[in-house]
């Protein structure tokens, strides 16, 4: 039995005031708030068990070793990776596409190949191909979404080429919502020898992951946004990608040897860590990821499901309020604009003064602002502690704006 | 007047046992342990203030970026910085150097450009070059120390040939304690158009350093060394340099505008941040860097010249211990090795039973252990809490380790 209430308490930041009201935390597209546990981690960490990891041999080494290397698993764990050793632990989503895009895209990839990628692509997702395509010439090949936000699979897959090597995908939309069926586009992709890169910011926060059930190549995932640390990462590279790729950043860690003249590069994962990684934030991303799989990923989709839905019908009461998104099976992720002229920023300017946190502007999705011909817009996106009670504050201070702005 | 004991008071880890020993911690050269007020700072932050930086509207996100930004300007006070939008901030050297071999050098040196870099560089600043050989044809020229473990500046200087574009040379040696003329180098550089790229990941923990009077391009440093936390870090790069740069990570912040055929970037320092950053771990290296002024870096250095000295005098006088590295104003960080065919690792291990902590192996100095002809070696490396009575504590147990091996 998923108690959200219980669940709240576990964030300490969730019972502060804003502007004078208590804090409705809708912006969990852009960060997620921490549970006690992994600032408790976080804490005990610098206070009693800190040391650089992998390097030494002393107690305090070994020990934050132990548990920095312990994330690995958990990782996989989470993700459903057959083995820890296709995680890759880094700093976020960025990171890892951009190392996937240095280390394995530039150097296989020559002027006039394709990567196939979805109009709903965070810039994260967009601009270490953009990279390549002013570098070397590749070519992108954009698929848009549909009327509602969904993004049909077959689409994708028609949109490979002889010339495609990459899709990369989100599987759920930062802005619209969206969950897209990376499944069928992987397996299809798979039967023409191209491989997939997921983004999997948004979805993995909110959804069972299964990246062996889903057959993907790459699976990224970012930490802040799964209740863990900022600078906090992990990407899945199945084992044949890895074994393709060249090192992306040079450094301590990822190396074999070192000489004047030559180098040799240390075992995957390693070969892609470079330098003094994340000790401590890595340690707090794994208390966060058992933090979740406590609670239970499918707990977490249907009480998110049920917030969602509840959401929608009050929403769609308003007659003066346009939600972009309507997909079906679309996440607990919001985002609309107010009849009238009101922008973005004065609507979530109003929201902060009733308490409420949402986001407003790009949501780093360029190509689908132009898609959508808007230039920017109000997101409310939920997470594992929201409720319903906030969306009914949500719904009142929209009301406060739309009387503002009549 | 520096009172170390207060000092270390400040620290709370300094106050644990280790094997039943009060932790005697010599291994500040990998990563330097957290006062209170940088734990209390990240504590805070995520139980209180948390939210992601730059793109909100709403309170917390406006408190979270106003701290996050205050520390780019505590970051240019630190290194003397006449601008703070010289500063990038980031996840440490590596990444910083990596910054600079992708965005800077990269796309500016073809087959037979050289870059001069000493001996004693560490991993960081020796593998983004090697991908530079490896990728590009870039030759790399190599400065040896002398035998007491200085370096000539002479011969940096005299190393600088017509297709040299760069010297990329560390300001102290991580193994031999070294600090390097940093300064003199530069002047040359500069009059001969040569960039220079100092890895300050060492100096900066240990003295002043002011990037203006040095006139260098690039002063890359490390946060979890400087006493903040895991995964912060900062790159000083001169505005000139900057405008000569690409990008180097894509993602959201970087960018001004992203279309699906067309991206334009943001200004210098962001067009060299790519995501979310690390929030937290940067608000904290903020506190820390406050921490390390309010003590004075003059202080810092005086109080640390104080144990190195006596440090000197105690190892000495043992004619069974080899020091590494004898030159002049050398820093307190000592590698040995000890007569008899003890191996690093078990020298190590017999210290840690009495609760010293220090580190055996390479150190991520590949070509440095070639030229001492040694493959690992023990290291003693004091930071701004250390004392002479802790001197004593390390000499008694290599007594200890020499007999067990005798």
């Amino acid at each position: 039995m998923y108690d959200v209430n219980e669940v709240r308490r576990d964030f300490p930041i969730l019972s502060r005031e804003v502007n004078g009201k208590p804090l409705v935390y809708l912006d969990n597209g852009a960060s997620a708030q921490k549970p006690q546990v992994v600032i408790d981690a976080v804490t005990r960490a610098y206070a009693e068990e800190y040391s650089n990891v992998h390097r030494g041999l002393h107690y305090l080494s070994n020990l934050a070793t132990e548990k920095y290397e312990a994330v690995r698993g958990i990782v996989a764990r989470f993700l459903g990776a057959a083995h820890e050793d296709e995680i890759v632990l880094n700093t976020g989503t960025t990171e890892g596409i951009n190392l996937v895009a240095y280390g394995w895209a530039m150097p296989r990839m020559q002027e006039g190949d394709e990567i196939v990628l979805s109009t709903m692509e965070h810039h994260a997702n967009i601009v270490p191909w953009h990279f390549l395509r002013e570098r070397q010439g590749i070519k992108l090949v954009w698929v848009d979404p549909e009327l509602d936000g969904s993004l049909d699979p077959q689409k994708v897959i028609d949109a490979i080429g002889p010339k495609t090597k990459l899709v990369a995908i989100t599987q759920l939309s930062n802005v619209l919502g969206t969950v897209v069926d990376v499944k069928t586009i992987s397996q299809a992709a798979r039967e023409k020898g191209v491989a997939v890169l997921v983004d999997g910011s948004q979805s993995a926060v909110h959804m069972p992951v299964d990246v062996t059930d889903l057959g993907v190549d790459f699976f990224a995932v970012t930490g802040h946004k799964l209740y863990g640390p900022s600078g906090s990462g992990a990407i899945y590279i199945a084992r044949e990608r890895m074994a393709e790729m060249r090192p992306f950043m040079g450094g301590g860690d990822m190396i074999r040897e070192v000489h004047k003249d030559e180098v040799t590069w240390n075992d995957p994962p390693m070969k892609f860590e470079a330098g003094t990684p994340g000790i401590v934030q890595t340690i707090g991303l794994g208390v966060a990821l058992e933090y979740m799989m406590d609670l239970g990923m499918e707990n977490i989709a249907a009480h998110e499901a049920q917030v969602a839905a509840y959401a929608r019908t009050r929403l769609d009461g308003m007659n003066w309020l346009q939600v972009q998104g309507k997909a079906p099976g679309k996440a607990a992720i919001f985002s609309f604009s107010l009849d009238g002229a009101a922008h973005a920023h004065d609507i979530s300017t109003i929201l902060d003064k009733k308490g409420v946190a949402v986001r407003a502007g790009h949501h780093c999705a360029g190509p689908l602002m132009d898609h959508l011909g808007v230039s920017a817009t109000c997101r409310a996106s939920f997470g594992l502690y929201n409720t319903e009670a906030e969306v009914d504050v949500l719904v009142e201070a929209l009301e406060l704006a739309h009387e503002l702005f009549a």
